[in-house]
């Protein structure tokens, strides 16, 4: 097994090492062979020179081309690394164009059917690499957050009967004798976290939810990973609070651990403007939102979804900050959150817009704890016929067992990943396009 | 929010504080109410005195019942809490039998249709809670470990064209226009971590996996959590070494952490036989396993795969101990793995018996890296027509592209955690039934 990797090899200066890697470019002058090695590490220039090897060797290494394979020792001289022998592992033919081993503008539009379409080869790119390293650093470090401040992940099932919205926007498998039972791939998980609560208090989950829409939008995936927290004896306030605290705490943490992708990436810590994560975030009601959407000409319909270009509008009004939007009408949400006590067309809810128009990227909740009120919300989302009412018959009956006033965030952990690192678009996040039918197109 | 926890009250003896949490149980002698009070972090016997309070305290203090919500304010006197004021939270007007905060023994086969009937209500039973808070500390565990030792978590999707099986033993979804397209719930997710594998050398992930079988055994579920992770430049030994390593470390740091859990299952170190889980474990040949168990009658038939029962019973005639099975046969295992180089009846696996009847939990495999070899292996499974080619062209491909030698290893980590509490039966390890149906049963 590989043991000496680049990075070390860098930083140490071993008079002689064997290193697994692979070829990212070649290029010779006369005698002289320059191979620019690669691994998940970082990147070593060494100098083959016809003087130093043997004929045989020299051969070897003037054959080799980007992406193969290589096993090469290698003697420390002169500052700098010299071939000393070579074998190839595994070589490349596939020639794919762009290069992935090369460092083009992976994220240009102009290549993004190509890349789609061979996601499998272009996921090594040095750029691409870094941001899904930045995200499985970004997904370690919500583990870290919510276990130490003991929530319990709870391992809720993707299959299930429970939808947060109407069962066609849900994909379904069908099951059992002749295929005669049905179950959806989960919207959401609330309907195991909040009977989870009753045992945990705090308890979190980090799995894919998924929306059966097809969308090229910039910020949807049919497929997406998503994070939940649950809070017993929690008021909005205290969830907002946990939110902007846990979206500051996994944020700040996951740059700490990232000097090296965010180099790859050109960001540096200015421009990615740091201190916007500093909580508390500025807050206004959507009533508010409205007026100041229609104030500008928006014509926005009060008890409509904000879109993405409303967000953004709003974000840019108030400074290019992260603003929430509290309050979000009853018609525009899901059944399980509460109804405000003064006005019952209202939620208690409040939704996290991010700056530059990378908009909604958290919701947080008080969910219903009155079993009339769930009745009237389900009513009204057309969730009560005898059928669905046997589907909710346990997330109902959680209302008649000693559960206390709670509440939740769920966090499109894909689109914060996108924020943090400015990417273009949310597949440049995702390590394999989501359902994106690239084979069956032209 | 809830600021305090039993388990600080206990530790401490606040003066007064005010506490939120459920009633376990309640009784009364006379002018005095014992309350024994409970959270997630543990109980507390509450004394409510007729002497201390006004009688319209007392009479709520009467009044509540088991899984009723409160809010009290208690007052240390003599060392304990006296009750001071109570508010009730949410009543539990449920009253299921056995009452779910009850110290029944909720692992006895004969609750078991009630209990996954009403597991919403049952996951706050104390033991069945413990078990759950385990599998948490255990998941989170398994990251602490991959991330440490330099592994990216790669997100890899649940919705794939690519199956280990058969598509008949996976679960599917029709999308698209008029449902043209058909997608599967994934079986194995080495077919994204092996390209993956290129960019960051060191892979891991962590999410349900699926077979669309119906199985009412003790270990297999249709929907479970699977850990994999794939090593670049790896041989065999390699991959089960890093097994080994891995399922000590994480289970030793999961057992340090939950003293609390342990205690509530009644669990000690001693009879949990930690010494078995350290390394290495021995190996033996499949062919050897095939050998000893027909000297004993057992009639099996080479190129199968093994049963629990011939698992069970190698491992006790091994003294229960952990037992590897080394070179399992290409007709029992999938087209991935690699052929064994002087006998390619067999492929490069080693699969891991726990000892005590728990089965198999982890396979480890080299993977084939070899274009024609593939081709071969996936004939011989049905895969090579044109549309099955069409679904693997990138796995496939990535024989072309400098893939160097590798190997993974696969854990079902419900089964791990089985075996490491010792439960009964692998739906005991689940927060929520996977598909049982049982509301449409009987």
């Amino acid at each position: 097994m590989k043991k000496i990797f680049i990075s070390e090899i860098v930083a140490n200066s071993y008079s002689t090492v064997d290193l697994y890697c692979w070829v990212k470019q070649a290029r010779h002058q006369g005698s002289i062979i320059f191979l620019d090695l690669i691994d998940s590490t970082g990147t070593l220039q060494v100098v083959a020179s016809r003087k130093e090897v043997d004929i045989k060797t020299f051969e070897i290494a003037l054959s080799v081309g980007s992406d193969d394979a290589l096993l090469v020792k290698l003697v420390f001289v002169n500052d700098e690394y010299h071939l000393n022998d070579i074998k190839i592992i595994a070589a490349s033919t596939l020639n794919l164009l762009p290069n992935p081993r090369s460092d083009f503008d992976i994220f240009n539009n102009k290549y993004t059917d190509h890349i789609l379409r061979n996601r499998t080869h272009y996921i090594k790119n040095s750029k691409q690499a870094a941001l899904l390293s930045f995200k499985s650093k970004f997904i370690y470090e919500i583990h870290n957050y919510f276990q130490k401040e003991n929530y319990t992940f709870v391992d809720a099932p993707v299959l299930t009967e429970m939808l947060l919205y109407e069962d066609s926007s849900a994909f379904s498998i069908k099951y059992g004798e002749n295929d005669k039972y049905t179950a959806w791939l989960s919207q959401c998980n609330t309907f195991q976290l909040e009977p989870a609560i009753l045992a945990f208090e705090k308890v979190y989950n980090v799995t894919p939810s998924f929306r059966a829409e097809h969308s090229r939008s910039d910020r949807h995936a049919c497929e997406y990973y998503h994070l939940k927290a649950e809070i017993a004896w929690a008021k909005l306030e205290d969830i907002v609070k946990t939110a902007e605290e846990a979206i500051y705490t996994i944020s700040m943490n996951t740059y700490k651990k990232s000097e090296r992708e965010l180099k790859i990436l050109g960001l540096s810590y200015k421009e990615l403007r740091l201190e916007l994560l500093v909580p508390p975030f500025k807050a206004i009601e959507y009533d508010e939102a409205v007026g100041i959407l229609n104030q500008h000409n928006r014509n926005f319909e009060w008890g409509k979804s904000l879109s993405t270009e409303d967000e953004t509008f709003l974000t840019e009004h108030f400074g290019n900050k992260f603003l929430w939007i509290k309050y979000i009408p009853a018609s525009a949400e899901g059944f399980p959150f509460s109804l405000h006590a003064q006005n019952n067309l209202l939620t208690m809810t409040q939704d996290l817009i991010a700056p530059f128009g990378f908009a909604e990227i958290i919701g947080t909740a008080e969910k219903i704890t009155d079993k009339e009120m769930l009745y009237h919300r389900m009513e009204e989302k057309g969730k009560t016929s005898p059928d669905q009412l046997e589907r909710y018959k346990s997330y109902i009956e959680l209302r008649d067992s000693g559960l206390p006033f709670h509440g939740g965030l769920g966090m499109g952990l894909d689109r914060v990943v996108r924020y943090l690192t400015r990417a273009n678009h949310i597949k440049d996040v995702f390590s394999f396009p989501r359902l994106y039918r690239r084979r069956w197109q032209p």
